[in-house]
């Protein structure tokens, strides 16, 4: 990289902070955008402002948007009375292209994760518990990852949401072998969930 | 992706775009830069900006710089004599971290590919024929990549080359086993281009 101009390497040094890109694509990128694509760069550049200007987190739930409330919230059609508790809005965009799931959600932001050093009051919890202490929540659903922060982070809302509220449903998505899945590839866990969680057919 | 905001989707899109990015990570990138690293989609921003107005082409060679003549170039300690000439950019800093070879360059920005629409025109050759013409090179190395298109590329200007001068050595990069290359699983060609030039030991 010693033999570039200064304003390339610090493009793909900017780069190579973003997540999932390496010093080899970062350094591609940065030269692909500077000889081929300059009409690609100045869209990106302007792209980028326009979301650091106008994106920010939802008032009542913690998901992206351009407004104080975003879409999902805004919705009437949506029922406020389920609450699905997510990760990140990735996450949201997922189940949404499921056209499933009618409710509103509830975006952490994060999982707890001692770890890595990321406890309660890192993540956006003390708003859900805000919005579960309203009587029209009725259910609430944790729609965490299955891993040992996930599951953690679940067992710490439930009793900090029974705290709040002894009359609201607290659920979890559920557990099994998922669709494609080959039994014969599936790890032990998964195999014992999906036989506890049986159902009649 | 419907219910995001639209700054997102753009800058998604724009993502996207880039040479290996594909829609799942131009995502997840994008939605990084809007909620957990505004200081970051800034940075990019200006280093995008500044990519934009001061990189451009070396008048000799065909390099990136942020000058009119890029710093090989305007390097008196280098060879001008010799002149190796490469596909892009990124290959002349791989060439260059093996600090091996102190000569000159000429960057093609590509090679002649027929199936892609890419003819000899649409690639910076007027100018290494015109290189050429001056009695001080000696010496044209062809380091494109042993491939289809790299091949007849060398080819066509090997041709170029001795229509305007009968008195320089046209050269090509040894093929052969890589370092750490293993006989079990090389390709066929590459065991025989080994073969033909195999030297005493």
């Amino acid at each position: 990289m010693a033999n570039l101009p200064k304003e390339i390497i610090e493009l793909s040094d900017a780069f190579s902070s973003l997540p999932n890109v390496g010093p080899k694509l970062s350094a591609r990128i940065a030269l692909y955008l500077a000889v081929s694509a300059k009409d690609l760069a100045k869209k990106l550049s302007f792209s980028l402002e326009e979301v650091v200007n106008n994106i920010s987190k939802c008032n009542i739930c913690g998901n992206v948007t351009n407004e104080d409330i975003c879409s999902i919230c805004a919705d009437d059609k949506r029922d406020k009375s389920i609450v699905l508790v997510i990760e990140d809005s990735l996450d949201l965009i997922n189940i949404e292209s499921a056209k499933e799931y009618k409710g509103v959600y509830h975006v952490l932001g994060g999982v707890i994760s001692p770890i890595n050093g990321i406890g309660p009051d890192d993540i956006n919890m003390t708003s859900l518990i805000k919005r579960v202490e309203d009587p029209m929540v009725k259910e609430v659903i944790l729609g965490l990852n299955p891993n040992l922060e996930g599951d953690s982070t679940c067992l710490y809302l439930k009793d900090q949401i029974d705290g709040v509220r002894d009359d609201i449903s607290v659920t979890r998505l559920a557990k099994g072998i998922p669709v494609g899945g080959d039994l014969e590839y599936l790890s032990s866990q998964t195999i014992i969930d999906s036989m506890k969680s049986r159902i009649n057919f």
